[in-house]
Formats: structure tokens, C-alpha cells, sequence
């Protein structure tokens, strides 16, 4: 049983992220604290170069422009050409009109492996009602109806995190139990996280195992983090130092996940 | 007596942000920390439909172009129309024209609750002759008459913060003498006491009261911060750390307002 | 002898940092906390002002697009007639025909007075062939021949760093060997080099010395910071902490510089 943890830090995996002005910081930290390489690279200019040499990109609309919209669909286009596997993250999607046909855009023109989201982001994609506000998930879901229903409409593989976390491929489900509540009091957290399953999925071909393990590597990486740390300032600190201590041997010991077939009812 | 920080905790309203470059991130975690849900969006295409759904908005001149002025007055005039509060920071007015100008041209199109800036950027902004050097206030101002002319001047309510804090409504008159030295060491502090302006604001339809008791919130929350860290690096960690902590408990025992007629001389 | 970091406290320099989106929060605190002003302004209706009152400009290609690579321009020509010096930090040249192009560009344009940049991107803008992996260098150079050839193709004294780190001014030559390999977990600790020398140039109108000792005294920091922090979210708060705690005593007994003539062969 592998971790793909040792893997990500022997490859240093590029990761290309085009992803919003207010977590280019933290996400680039988080990478290089994990063990991947990270590169930013938003201009219309040199996307298209940059995916092509990247081990995987990631979309990531927190901040869009019309501008960016284009530059995402460049580099996803030839992320696709390279094969390498592309992570959407519809950052507040359903909140402005804008943000959500842009991420309809983007699905239309681009192959993506996997969407990762809150509930209500994933739900407005799917056209699932669900209030969006801010970038913030609300409301009461049927995590795993939507889990089904959302795949059904998307047909694309799916991880939509909270205080649990849900991935599916379309045949198999997990739900995964790691994780911490002070997650949601730091900025760029799930941003960060979508960019972490791009790193697994850098290093690892089958995209429900690699995003089911990453989720639970970064809750367990929070998990750390809040043991030492219990105000937000420092746990932001914390996860950084986590994400570059934590060891297979901790994810092994610390690891909830469980898996069952998508439609078999609640685990 | 109410010091609105529960009434933020419960609410968690909705600041949405057009703010520079630099501070997005800092914002963001200080408004979570504080307890209020941020939000940054700053493209034409999608800041109506946002300001529209938000409960304060933050106007903040930091890093401008020409496309975020027009941004700016987009989401200023939703603001205006959905009768939520806003908050301009004219970060570096008087620095260089374009942001004087600009500042001006939001004045003029955006009906703004209050103004929130270093001694420097208010009275360029007002016409008074300033020196501004960069983003940081120099030169020395007799502040009560600072504050008096730039109202008369401008007739929006002003905060202008540094060594003391200086609220007017254009009737009363508050000096604030919470707040700590290191907070000109962390960039983006200024911001940030913005935003929380802002948050306060969202829960308090008085101006003068719900500006006073923010920047004093933030002012203890900094001195938390510097009885338990005396270098910058761990001084950022911990306002935001000291953000989350505090309680109106503390900020009852801790406050240091002093209010009076504005023009009723020194106080 | 002097160090210049007093110097730099005492006149608290205006850094006008035209730089990519990842990195400006960490390189203004970074400033701030050595004792300098930094101001962050890149649109093109302001620069030409802004850097005319700097004391230094810095041009960081990290995130470029067309229009900031035209306001890099305009800001470059800017401080040229302003008589203050420009640092060159030639992000990711040679990862995309972009960035390489628009390095070359504002080289023809702008008189810059030190390029400050890894191996891979040195070697790139001087047309040396290398391979460059996103943002971070990779390769085997010979770092002296490197810093030679790259002089007598740029004419331009160079920085090049790394596990140590190469200075000319085309007569002199310094390697460096202070700093440490936790600086390369923490993203930007390059882009807030590039800034830290461009302060010390602010000071001290010999390149080769203000840069040599730029660099030295970053370096110092980095191993105060590593003495008290072995993991990168903690060593990179820590780096601001010791960026202001650093003295001229320490820098004094710690500095590891070691001088000859360039082309004199290995030191």
C-alpha cells in the first residue's frame, strides 16, 4: 500500500496554478511544504508553455477576470494535449453569475479530472439549488445524495469537502474523516487543498485513489496542526510546518477512509 | 452597553473587498478571525451582483488600475442601492496623482459611510497640504484640526488612525488611545482595521459608534498581540491569533475612548 | 567598515517594488521588518510618479503580463532619470519565451544596475544554455565560469544565488556563504532578496559592495531564523523576526564573504 507522500517528495512534481489573488502566497507555501514544486502563471503569454512543461495544473476561479477565463482555458487546453491531469475549483461558483458560467466555461473546454468544492459550489454547478454566500458553503445537504446526483450531471470525478470530506469517480465513493474545524478559519484552505490533490494526482494515474489520499493526507496534516495549535494565526503556521513533517507512517496510523460503491446507500 | 463583537460572531456578515495586491490574504484571515465571512472580488463582470449579497463593502485604493476604479464604482453604486455601508481606504493619496484622482472620482459617484486613512492620505484627499511619501503618513499634523478641516472639507465621516485614533462624525468626536507600536511593522494593518471598521459597521447602523468601538477592538486586540510577541514576524501571527481570541469582556476593561463635541477644542 | 543596516534604519529607504502576485505581502513585511519603506504600485498611470520618488526600484517578472512588463518600462526609465538605482529579479526566464523576452526587453530599455536571480535564470537571460524547471533552478553549473560568461554577455553586475552565492561588478568577484536550505521551503525568499538589495543599494552607491553585503546579511538572518525554527512555516515568520532583530554586530561576526578578482579562477 502506498501514500504516493514519499513519491510527491522524490519527483518534486510541478504544479501550475492559476488560482486567485488572496491565496497565491499560502498555496505556493503549502506546495513546497509538501514537497512539490509550485509555479504560478496567469498571462495569456505563457500559460500555454508553462502547462506543457507542468506535472499538473489546477483552475482555481476565486478571483476571476474575463481575462483569466481565457488564460485558463489555454492552459487547460494544453495540459489535455500533455495529459496531465487538471483540478477545477469553482471558488465560490453560484455566488455571481459570472463565476458560475464561467466555471461552465471552463468544464465545456477543458477535460478536467476532478472538481474539488464546498457543498453549494458543487451543487450550483451541478444546477442543484443551493444557496451560495460569499465563498462560503451554507445551507443543510444530503451530502451523499448530492455526492450522486452532482456526479450524475457532471459526469466528471468529484470531491466536495466539509466537515466530512466526499470523493467519487462515478463508481466508487469515499468519505473521508479527517480533517479539523479550524480549517474553516483560515483563508485559502480548501484552495490550498485543491492544489494538494493536484500533487497526488502528479504522481498517481488513478484519480479516485490519488484524491481520496490526499484528502485524508491534509486532514490528518490539520489534525497535526490543531494538536499544537489552537488560534487560527497559528494554525496557519502550523499546517505549513505539518504538511512538511508528516510521514507514511502517520497517514498509515491516522488515516479515515471509507469506501463503498457510489448509490449503495449511506455508509 | 454593547461592543458589537457578538453580534459579529453571530452574524458573520459578509464584507466584501476590492483591495490591493498586497493584503488580500491578511484581510481575509483577519476578517475570519475576527468572525465575519470575508469575500474578494474585484472584476467588473461579477462586483454588482456581489456587493449586491454583501453586508459592508471596502473600497481600498492600495494597488489600483484603471479597470479597478471602474470596478470600484460599480460595486460602490450597488452598494449605495442595497443601503449597505462603505468603507473607503485611499491607501497612498497624495503619492501619486492617479490615486488622488481617483479617490476623488469614487467620492463623487459613490455615496461612502467613512473614510478610513493615515493623517497624510486624509488631508491630500481633503486639499490640505501634505507630504506623502509612499503608502506611509509623514510629517507632523495637529490631528484635531486635521480632523476638523478634512470633515468640513469632505462632509463624510472620517477616521484617520495612527499614534492616537481620530473618529468624527461632523458632530462628535472620539480619540482612541488603544493600539501598539508594531502595528506599523506588519503590512497591511491599516488595511485590515478597514475592513473591521467595515464588519462593525455591517452589525451597527450608527457610524460614529460602530467605527469608534472597531478600531478600538482592534487597537486591544494588538495589544494582546504585543504582550505576547515583540518581533513582527510573530506579531502578525498573533493579531490574528488575538482577533479570535478576544471578548467584549476584555475589550470592556481595556477600551480607551475618549468622546466630545468635534470643535469643542483639545480634549 | 560599514554595514549599512543602520543606515538603512535611519533613512527607512522607499522601495517601489513592481512584483508578482505571490510574493508582495511577504516582501513588504520582509522591509518593513529590516527597517526600509516598501511601496507596491504597478499600474502604468502611476509608476513613472511612484518610482520618481523611490529611493530604489525593484522589477520582479514572476507573474508578468503585457501591461506590467509596459509599466516596468516606464517605471525602469523613471528611476534611470531619477539617478536611483534598479534590481532585476528575472523570475522563471528561460521556463517560458515570455518571461525570457520580457527580461530581455526591459534590459535593452531600462539601465539596470544588478540582476539577481538563480543559476538556471542567469544562465538563461545570458544565453547560456540551461534548463530551467518553473520558478526554481535546476542543473549543474560551474558557478564561477557561469558568473563570468554571464558578465561578458550582460555587462550587467549579477547576483546569482543559491547553496552559495556569486557576486561581480565585472572587476571583483565575492562568493557568500552565509544562508540556508530552508529558504528555498518558503516561496519568495528570492523576490525578497532581490528587494533587500535594492534597499541597501538605497543606502550605498557601490553596487558590489551594498549587494555583497545585501546578501551577506540576508544570509545571517536565514541562519539566526534556522537556530530557532526547523520547519518552514515557523522559519518563515521567524526570517521576519530576525530581519528585524538582526544588528551590525552580528552581521559583523557571522559575515562569510570572500573576495578576488573575477577571472582569477577559483577561490
Amino acid at each position: 500500500m502506498t501514500y504516493f507522500l514519499d513519491k510527491i517528495r522524490e519527483q518534486q512534481p510541478l504544479i501550475h496554478n492559476i488560482t486567485n489573488l488572496v491565496v497565491t502566497n499560502f498555496t505556493a507555501n503549502g506546495l513546497y511544504a509538501l514537497g512539490a514544486s509550485p509555479v504560478m502563471a496567469n498571462a495569456r503569454e505563457e500559460v500555454e508553455e508553462m502547462a506543457s512543461i507542468a506535472n499538473a495544473l489546477v483552475l482555481n476561479i476565486g478571483t476571476l477576470t474575463k481575462e483569466q477565463v481565457e488564460a485558463m482555458i489555454i492552459a487547460g487546453k494544453a495540459a489535455n494535449k500533455a495529459g496531465i491531469p487538471v483540478v477545477l475549483d469553482p471558488v465560490g461558483a453560484g455566488a455571481t453569475t459570472f463565476r458560475t458560467k464561467s466555471a461552465q466555461t471552463i468544464l465545456d473546454q477543458v477535460k478536467v479530472s476532478i472538481i474539488r468544492g464546498n457543498a453549494g459550489e458543487i451543487a450550483n454547478l451541478a444546477g442543484v439549488s443551493a444557496e451560495v454566500k460569499g465563498v462560503d458553503a451554507s445551507g443543510d445537504f444530503d451530502m451523499e445524495e448530492l455526492l450522486q446526483v452532482a456526479y450524475e450531471q457532471l459526469h466528471i470525478p468529484l470531491a466536495i469537502t466539509g466537515a466530512l470530506d466526499f470523493v467519487t469517480d462515478g463508481k466508487d465513493k469515499a468519505i473521508i474523516s479527517n480533517g479539523h474545524p479550524l480549517l474553516t478559519k483560515v483563508t485559502g484552505a480548501g484552495c490550498l487543498l485543491s492544489s494538494v490533490v493536484a500533487a497526488f494526482l502528479a504522481v498517481e494515474k488513478e484519480t479516485f485513489k490519488a484524491a481520496t489520499r490526499a484528502i485524508s493526507c491534509y486532514g490528518i496534516a490539520a489534525e497535526e496542526a490543531a494538536s499544537k495549535a489552537s488560534l487560527p494565526g497559528d494554525f496557519q503556521v502550523e499546517l505549513l510546518n505539518q504538511l512538511y513533517a508528516i510521514s507514511e507512517d502517520v497517514l498509515k496510523s491516522k488515516e479515515k477512509i471509507l469506501v463503498s460503491r457510489l448509490g449503495s446507500g449511506h455508509a
